[in-house]
């Protein structure tokens, strides 16, 4: 029956019904390739094919051939930056993840060779950084004493680094990328800033020149630490590094100031290694207790495959320090490669870069070379050096060879201090202070999940700083989805748009009518409190209209443009809430049900039991006629006769 | 700069800022109190105030005053049905939960007490329940084993009660108790339906007269167990068992077919009890293989506040009994009040219902009593019955307890069988194959979530049937967030209405305009992904436009309405959206964003940086300017210019 009077002037759409298979294919599609990566295959002979495949799967075959000696150059003066960054660096972390020196030399030599084949950024430099050997160093330091056990130690820390390859790969071929995108924008920061904090903290054992040292690396242990023996604090050692520091702070100063002038930070690093060793040289001063390297080995990596601590009983702890480090990594990563590819307007496949580091570290693993990634400071120095391909990270491995084979001697006297200095001017960086205040002016949510990653890493551990803010974010997300906002619309006066009157208060209320908008996907988390917080809106408005002695209530209508979706508790949701509705005597009504959940009121019959001339296009023409009903039943009654015959039916 | 020569008609509002303390209390509100449960509390004296507060929490002060003969008359029929149903189910769930029997009439005498003056549905029957009792002796079964140590082991289910009790009202009082939506209809149905198949298969044990039987619930194990003794099975024992069995389903069957008839199922299986036993009794029937109860204790329940194991080893396993059975029972408890309540037009508070639910199993657990809740079955004979109030509960009570003063050596040659059969017969309408049909018919999601949980049941466990459909309903809404569909939006002919051509196929592209619409909040989990597929919709029209010869793109409208919220995350991805947008030399243009999107986007500076004249209130009025000024740069170069000139600002 329903409303003789007024025609529905658009239809709503029910779609028809795709089979399965086919919506199976599609889900698939717009879930795991919503980039559509094979679009260039589309329509192209099988030869042509093949060659583009070996192309997606191995850039270089792509860019080799259109090599010019325009970009060797570029490329040769980027690369030579970077070792003389990479060489310093790869020193200092893997001091920090508590592994000989030379592995740190090691990994700047083997996996950059990896990614210039198989990595699809132009930018990114690999190398060592800072926050993973810190995890590492804490993660499996809590297994096995790195100065007890040391064999055993850097085996795990190369069985941790396979892991975290095979881990990389497999969330890229898997394309399940998008697990990374749960360490929000916000975690990260919080959790970079709080590990730079810890890693600074640190440095003081290097800096004051102590032997003994905690293992914790939260606040209070390193705190407790360093003020429980201020006799055994070196003056030599703190003067030394606070002069480094000064100067590494500086220069980095300079070249934030005047872009030009990044060389002067790519350099300093190394400059502060040379000063730093001829010194100690020519003072003498290892003998006043300023600790220096020492012995580094001359040669190329050895093989490492047979170290793969496979059947150790501390394999569960390399394994999930593998994960995590991994998935650092690729955040860190795949981020970095993103925003200079944006820069620079090329594009790069998160998932495809994904297998680029994962098979950069499996082949790092079995060549003595431990967890790395694409580090921001790095790349930065790269880009800023004018490099052209990942021919850069060529040069750099090629830099390094060269160190590995002959140079190795002459860090025999350079200062742990300086290693330390180069540690904390390049942490400092991390602390993104302004980007926190970002946050905070922007999303308070946010602001909560980036400080209880950084206090989380700051008084508890690495890990605790990484599950409190994942959790708190998951928590966030479906606290939306379970309690989604409903809306009061009304009319934005001499319009057909009807808004919520919390964002337009000039929008007016339609009499007689109640206009409810639900923003999000109806399911089972939310269909319960939907239920309640409808039945509560419309005994509100009743109790309002009663005190106000408006006219009394005749329409409910649902604006459903938000609802994406729905599942078999939507369903019953709306069922119930017709019966809620109908019982009070009043009238359900329809606007815009959307595609998905259009479907599924057919299928379940729920259309039919409200009527389909119920259901409108747009909340306008839903209260134009619900208008024309009050008024038709204003000046004849026959009309509210035959609508308690439709209710009662 | 931007378009000057179209005035927008309507301005986006931007709402103020709110302070943070109003807004976080209104979050709170919304979130934990959706249904405003202290509304009838407001501009009260603040004697009125304490009555209202004690009538709140303890129901009975409010309806008892108010009593009458007529309700007494009807809940005494209601409650001595009722009684006669919880006294067989008693002693037979009591088994089940691998209890003594006599524990199981216990547990129908204190908490019906309890409940009946704090709960506030007028229909529930409390009493133990099938699914529940199973959980318990599979899961404290796993620990302790009941024959050989059966005092620790009941103990352990008091424990566990307790437990139940203290979880529950911990939910009620912190009003989290949409924690229990968590368990979707879907699941709710397969795992009901799983753990009903099961109970069947258990009571195999006793229709065949097994004294041997297998700890496992799983298919395998029962079948194995069963079919590994066939020269044990008992005829005698079998006939007897379906003989009852049949006549069980028969009754149930004729008060389905004719509800006015629904005594007879609620008295079959106490009728079925007195025959067996007269049975037994007149044949000796126990010496030739029919085993019995055997000696029931007279007297009521014991105090058993001092057999809380708390101090025990396995505390943890009768906590986490505790709160997985807690959870289930409540699950089905509250949708058993809500249903009834529906039906009857009054309303009950979840959360209430819930401190209900723990307090009388706190005071059951300390009373010799196990875990019990608000079974379907019984509650729906307890309606028919025509109960009025919560008074059939107390009226059950006190029948149960005359049984237990007086008529327990009567059970003494009640035959296990018996027990089976009723166990059986009221399992069989659990397997609700009806509901897993329309689950496949209208959400296919749905029903895969439906089946995990009941192959999990049948060939895992109990409790893999319950996180596998949670992890997967779980991973469906993160899913549907972290992949939000977006949708090409088509102009309605004759209106200014857009909408999804993929719902519309009538709807018209609008040449030169590309107009998108993001269905879900835009967060963290699907920034990157959506920057993908906007920019892979520009892609593809630009591809599409280029081979057919249309006008080239020169606009990009998003639709914000279904996007209700943001964070900092959402915020980069519009800025990276817009950068890319530019760079292709395009503009973009946003419809309709909603209050806490736009309050983000003014805060970010991003509105300012594409210009306020860019915003619009409708998809209409945005894609009227466009077409204002691709008109106008038809016949105005200057126009263009202007454009470029913003552009590159």
């Amino acid at each position: 029956m329903g409303n003789p009077y007024y025609e529905c002037p658009l239809p709503v759409a029910i779609p028809p019904a795709k089979p399965l298979l086919e919506s199976i294919k599609l889900g698939i599609k717009e879930t795991l390739f919503p980039d559509d990566p094979f679009r260039q295959f589309k329509n192209q002979p099988a030869s042509r094919k093949f060659i583009l495949g070996m192309q997606y799967f191995v850039p270089i075959l792509e860019w080799a051939p259109r090599y010019t000696f325009e970009f060797f150059k570029a490329d040769l003066v980027a690369g030579i930056t970077i070792a003389s960054l990479a060489v310093p660096q790869g020193i200092s972390y893997a001091s920090l993840a508590s592994l000989p020196p030379i592995i740190g030399l090691y990994s700047s030599f083997v996996p950059p060779l990896v990614y210039a084949m198989l990595g699809s950024s132009k930018d990114l430099a690999v190398g060592t950084v800072a926050v993973v050997s810190l995890l590492i160093s804490s993660m499996l330091g809590k297994e096995v004493n790195p100065n007890e056990n040391a064999k055993l130690y850097v085996q795990l820390a190369f069985t941790a680094a396979f892991f975290a390859g095979v881990f990389q790969v497999a969330l890229g071929l898997l394309r399940l990328g998008f697990i990374v995108d749960f360490l929000s924008h916000a975690t990260i920061v919080g959790f970079m800033g709080g590990a730079a904090t810890v890693v600074c903290l640190q440095q003081l054992k290097g800096i004051l020149g102590l032997v003994r040292f905690t293992h914790g690396t939260d606040l209070v242990s390193v705190m407790r630490s360093v003020f429980s023996q201020t006799h055994q604090w070196r003056w030599e050692s703190g003067v030394l590094g606070c002069c480094f520091l000064f100067f590494l702070v500086l220069t980095r100063y300079v070249s934030k100031r005047k872009p030009c002038f990044f060389w002067i930070n790519a350099m300093a690093p190394m400059m502060c290694v040379i000063v730093g060793s001829v010194l100690v040289y020519l003072t003498n001063a290892e003998k006043y207790g300023v600790q220096v390297i020492g012995h580094l080995k001359k040669g190329l990596n050895p093989l490492s495959v047979s170290e793969l601590a496979f059947g150790s009983p501390y394999m569960v702890a390399a394994i999930k320090t593998g994960i995590i480090t991994g998935v650092i990594s690729l955040a860190e990563g795949v981020a970095v490669g993103r925003s200079f590819a944006m820069f620079k307007n090329y594009h790069i496949d998160g998932n495809k870069e994904m297998i680029a580091f994962g098979m950069m570290n499996i082949a790092g693993s079995c060549a003595s070379c431990y967890l790395i990634t694409g580090p921001f400071s790095r790349t930065a120095v790269n880009f800023n050096a004018g490099c052209k391909t990942a021919g850069s990270n060529i040069v750099m491995a090629t830099a390094v060879m060269v160190t590995l084979l002959f140079l190795t001697p002459l860090f025999h006297y350079t200062p742990i201090v300086v290693l330390s200095s180069i540690i904390i001017a390049a942490m400092l960086g991390l602390i993104d202070y302004e980007a926190a205040i970002g946050l905070w002016k922007i999303d308070k949510g946010d602001f909560i999940v980036c400080m209880s990653a950084y206090i989380g890493v700051v008084f508890g551990s690495v890990e605790i700083g990484l599950v409190i803010p994942v959790t708190i974010s998951l928590l966030r997300m479906l606290l939306s989805v379970a309690r989604p906002r409903t809306f009061l619309l009304g009319n934005i006066p001499n319009s057909m748009i009807f808004r919520s009157v919390d964002q337009y208060p000039v929008a007016n209320n339609i009499p007689g009518v109640l206009i409810l908008q639900i923003d999000a996907p109806v399911n089972f988390a939310n269909a319960n409190y939907l239920r309640e917080r409808i039945s509560r809106w419309i005994y509100e408005e009743e109790e309002k209209l009663k005190s106000t002695g408006g006219s009394s209530l005749q329409y409910v209508i649902l604006d459903l443009s938000a609802v994406g979706s729905t599942d078999t508790s939507g369903i019953s949701m709306f069922k119930e809430v017709k019966k809620n509705i109908y019982r009070r005597g009043l009238k359900l009504v329809l606007a815009n049900p959307r595609s998905e959940v259009i479907k599924k009121l057919v299928k379940s019959k729920f259309i039919e039991s409200i009527g389909q001339e119920w259901i409108y296009l747009t909340v306008g023409e839903a209260v134009a006629a619900c208008n024309f009903m009050l008024h038709a039943s204003k000046s004849n009654n026959q009309v509210a006769d035959e609508f308690d015959a439709h209710n009662n039916a």
